[in-house]
């Protein structure tokens, strides 16, 4: 990728700090100037065209500029564009907490708005937490989290986190949070089959509740797939486990479903398909579809409850934003659950990712350096391995995910990899023949990066 | 205010959890249900009008559902709403990063964006720590903040706020923060009067600078006003001492203008008036004209620097948000400056700023319980208290400021109080008429409290 820069892109780099990046990487690789979008596609300012296979971060359900969207956007920034929420409140607001109330498991009946996933993270942890305190169990004051889970980047979503590459220079500014060994599916050491396991790993994780459940507020999970992580996968099963401790030990369960709600998994909530209710679940991410920011923590009676008294007795929960419930949000996060409703997209979800699962399944499981081609609802991941056999992983420096990225990118293909894991998580709208051309695509790319590696003998291309 | 709960403020108390609030409260006050704004105005569901005199809490600039900003967001949202801002750009971005690197501070050339005031403090002190850390200086881990700070509400940013309201309870999960007494003008220790003082009390920051420094990584302070303890006011020749200690002591300087940046306190950026560049300045709230979250962390090449190096060195800043660098966001915050060069809107804030001061100074440094009336910019504050003499405060209990709260909503005016400081932040594009409009009626409100209060012997009405 050696494409002589724009001007737009030296503009950029003259000053605009990336997300998630080391700067260096943009000087041989300048950062892609997308002028439109439409559907599944991006545009770029030489007009090339990119499949977002990544959904912008797994933001996008129903096509980048989407018309129906856009619409209903102008129209309520002509009324009303926001208001302050505390003593005040707005039609969208209020009907979308009745509809999310309403949708997610029985039990979540209140709503609490912010800004992004990190935020409705920490509003869950500092609920939590509170709730104990004036439950009379000051010692509840930790939180159990996994090995590999990812929950945000703010100091206390990354104090839960997992994740060594995103937390560990932090140490010393973060929680002592319990870590149990999450569920490890492609690795399992139990020798198990996700389909029809009954779940042994959790036995590390009863071992701490039994021991600590005293200090415990609540455990945090994403349930079904720790998404950062590289898409690593556990059955329902897991989760019915888990939530059963958490209701035996006194330890509230928060689902942190910002990267797999709105329909990722298959099923509108990950939780649904393990039949729990968790005392705390995080949305955020495609809850607008893709639009902009908005999260929302939802939470029980019994939770409110603790919290509702005389202003005297200062047991409010006195956490806001500005932004908490802003009407943009809110109306452009009923709409997209118009669009879920009105265009089934439920059923159709499962018709695609039947689609995308059988056609990734053939043409990835024979490949030698693939150990895996797993997918849950719409969420496809292909794990690389130097070694099918052992599933020994390559090295980090070795940067194979990132490379392939580089030469799918060339091909009209965005596959933004976490490590070692390349992963397809389209818009919903995506037709079959895009499917195809997805999954055709990455393969192409992964072919034409091993032929090269292969041919220098394993080494970097 | 007992009138009879609509259907809507029902079903928003089924299940909404508002923000800074004890749910309780709404039980004899509900929501107020907001259906559309114009200019400083809002309309409640009966057509009933009220002056928007805090700007829904410090964001609006340029008035509700401003045509101008609206139709901008609309023609974005119609070419593209957004896209992953890792190895990826776009236009709205690159002019956004541009004109604040121009117009903020010289030096500050680098641009981070995030979602919302908390997450860029928190961005602030990530990145302190780790380019301390990056510069072999491993203690430096900790944080120096003042009392009576506020910088949000994760848990980062709530361990460097010193108002014990937000933080108290969550004590034992928040950062070993070194804390300094803040500038205390309305009650100076040392009898200074903040126009023409030489800020003595900065010799409590040089004590702990002094003794800690070698473990101290940045220095937090929101510049001229101290908003969410009560519009605390203090003099830009504090800054400046502030800003040389920084130096002296090999310790960052983080400016939090969230509340106060983008021509609050008269100047576009309240750090030109003490002629300082901070390490990292924070910016959200009007940072889009009060229309949807952003923010952004600005910083200078020196730090930028010490992340720049290959990507196996582990240096990056891996921090991010799914929708970091939103365009529908960037391109409204471009029209922002558009409109405050175009309308001369700083020039506009001197005048109006002076007559509100003029008018309000007249009005209430005569009341028996106002202790002070003082103003920066567009933003004034009447400070209530017992004792005009001693300054004694009233009791929080009683909650004095949030009794005249409802008196003014009542009469048409939203005026949510900080304790027992009423204060207004008003949007620039309120007209002379509407400033007298807005000083009289909080004039009323607060005569109608005490007329009552003082009637019954100085008992709660």
């Amino acid at each position: 990728m050696n494409h002589a820069i724009s001007n737009l892109q030296k503009r950029d780099l003259n000053h605009i700090w990336h997300p998630c990046s080391q700067m260096k990487d943009y000087e041989n690789f300048p950062p892609i100037v997308i002028k439109s979008g439409k559907g599944i596609y991006l545009y770029d300012e030489n007009g090339k065209e990119y499949i977002d296979a990544v959904s912008s971060w797994w933001v996008n359900l129903f096509g980048h500029a989407n018309k129906q969207i856009s619409t209903c956007l102008a129209n309520q920034a002509f009324q009303l564009e926001h208001v302050i929420f505390a003593n005040f409140t707005h039609e969208p607001a209020i009907l979308l907490a009745e509809k999310l109330a309403k949708i997610t498991p029985d039990g979540l009946t209140k709503v609490f708005f912010a800004d992004n996933g990190s935020s409705a993270v920490e509003i869950a942890l500092k609920m939590s937490f509170q709730y104990h305190q004036q439950k009379n169990k000051p010692n509840k004051r930790r939180f159990l989290a996994f090995t590999d889970a990812y929950h945000g980047e703010t100091l206390g979503a990354l104090s839960v986190g997992g994740v060594d590459l995103y937390s560990s220079i932090y140490q010393p500014l973060l929680l002592d949070t319990l870590r149990a060994q999450g569920p490890d599916c492609f690795r399992c050491p139990f020798n198990q089959n996700p389909t029809n396991c009954d779940t042994p790993c959790i036995s590390s994780v009863e071992k701490i509740l039994k021991k600590h459940h005293s200090e415990i507020a609540a455990v945090i999970i994403e349930p079904l797939i720790q998404a950062a992580a590289g898409m690593k996968m556990y059955p329902p099963s897991y989760l019915k486990q888990l939530r059963k401790l958490c209701t035996k030990y006194d330890v509230h369960f928060i689902a942190d479903e910002v990267a797999v709600g709105f329909g990722r998994t298959g099923t509108m909530f990950a939780c649904e398909q393990a039949e729990i209710m968790p005392d705390f679940m995080c949305l955020s991410k495609g809850i607008t579809g893709g639009y902009m920011p908005l999260s929302v923590v939802l939470t029980t009676n019994e939770v409110y409850d603790a919290f509702y008294d005389d202003y005297e007795s200062n047991k409010a929960f006195l956490h806001s934003h500005s932004y908490t419930g802003n009407p943009l949000a809110c109306r452009i996060a009923l709409e997209v659950l118009k669009i879920f409703k009105e265009g089934q997209y439920i059923e159709k979800i499962k018709q695609k990712s039947t689609y995308m699962k059988e056609l990734a399944s053939n043409i990835y499981n024979n490949h030698p350096n693939i150990g895996e081609y797993r997918q849950t609802g719409m969420v496809g991941a292909i794990e690389l391995v130097k070694d099918k056999e052992t599933k020994e992983p390559f090295s980090s420096e070795e940067r194979i995910g990132y490379k392939i990225y580089q030469i799918a990118l060339e091909k009209g293909l965005l596959l933004r990899p976490l490590g070692n894991v390349l992963y397809f998580m389209p818009p919903y709208v995506i037709e079959t023949d895009e499917i195809e051309k997805m999954i055709l695509t990455a393969s192409e790319s992964i072919n034409e990066f091993f032929a090269s590696y292969n041919d220098k003998g394993g080494k970097l291309i």
